[in-house]
């Protein structure tokens, strides 16, 4: 049985405001719970129509109609749990991270959490205008990874400040990334979707790359912030 | 003024089966409309709150309040146009060509259509199990690349069996996609966002590729299919 003030505080975590108020995010699924509680995560509790066979005060078995009351989704999918939020680690460049500056859309934040993930980037640091990673969507989106990716909120112009690395940002005219030497550690700022790396950013960029484009001159004018993030992490782990 | 069926007929074109039988699709946004309007595609109406500076008969001038109701979208975005679906043209398959083995989500899709116009890959096959590419989620997410791919839906097993060409399909047994050498023709088969390439169409791949994996072992077992699509096509490109 759902009680009334279960329902209230699921419904809160929707929002931002409310997640960082109580330290607490929602994630959906029989797998992705799975991985959150195969991690160093702390459960808060599950509520799903089959047992997790957790200790009783950290589950309860609801029906599909409760379910759908809780849900964030449109095609609920038999569990949703309450993670608490954990601490943010501070993060030293002496390795590649990758930098968002003003990412929003919560699906690129969560395909870009799991490319680090694949890529074995630990640390992702994103400015404060990037859409939360304890965004329902981003957590569906993540598959798990955000068990693995320390994600970090700053002030992303001072951090590339203080930290004297090189800075890689991908830029029409920068150098064919292809062609280019790319070191084992650094900083990658991927941009906005629509704007791309902002002015007071982009200033602090020391190396400016491209990826060519093959298409003729009709073609698309930029890739999605994503897949140019899937081709330039694929640049440096390569060699 | 908007009539009741003209928001009538927008309405039914959410649904496959209608766009089907009135050979009519929908895109939203004034930037991705004038790239359609740019393009091949021939236009049905353009419902606007700014003229296009179209011919009268072509374009309706409507309120915010009127876009709200034929909207597909959340945050109706200035204009929604209708135009009419394009005959698709046949494949030969003497180039690299990508080919969608059921891929789902309408954003999956998009965006794999806008790599293929990065990539100047000017054909993409879809199992008949695929979105629809007039999805309006998939037109959203193409930024006009739509128009310069042509995207033909066909039984996969059968056109993978006629096309005496290499069939490249990335599984995790598969060679290292950074040190095999990749053709300038031949086909490459994406999979299904939760199954990857089906067993049917996984005994015609003829060359069994990989992205190595660079996180520790708890990695993320798999990546978007449109990040994989990415780095797969940036290592046929790169060369």
């Amino acid at each position: 049985m759902l009680t009334k003030s279960q329902i209230k505080l699921i419904n809160r975590l929707k929002q931002k405001k409310f997640r960082q108020q109580e330290g607490l995010f929602v994630a959906e699924g029989i797998k992705t719970i799975k991985e959150l509680l195969n991690s160093t995560l702390n459960l808060h509790h599950v509520y799903s129509t089959e047992s997790f066979q957790l200790n009783k005060g950290q589950e309860t078995i609801i029906s599909e109609n409760e379910l759908k009351k809780i849900s964030f989704l449109k095609t609920p999918n038999k569990a949703l749990a309450v993670f608490e939020i954990p601490k943010e680690v501070d993060v030293k460049a002496n390795k590649l991270i990758v930098a968002l500056d003003a990412v929003r859309d919560p699906g690129n934040l969560g395909t870009i959490i799991r490319l680090c993930d694949w890529f074995g980037i630990s640390d992702l640091v994103c400015s404060e205008t990037t859409v939360d990673c304890f965004n329902p969507k981003v957590i569906q989106a993540t598959m798990g990874s955000i068990t693995r990716v320390n994600v970090k909120y700053l002030d992303l112009e001072k951090f590339l400040k203080e930290n004297k690395t090189e800075v890689f940002g991908a830029f029409m005219d920068g150098e064919n990334v292809y062609k280019s030497t790319l070191p084992e550690k650094g900083i990658l700022v991927l941009g906005n979707e629509a704007n791309g790396i902002s002015e007071a950013v982009e200033a602090l960029v020391t190396k400016r790359i491209s990826i060519p484009r093959f298409g003729d001159l009709q073609a698309t004018e930029s890739l999605n912030v994503a897949t140019a993030g899937a081709i330039l992490l694929s640049e440096f782990k390569r060699s």
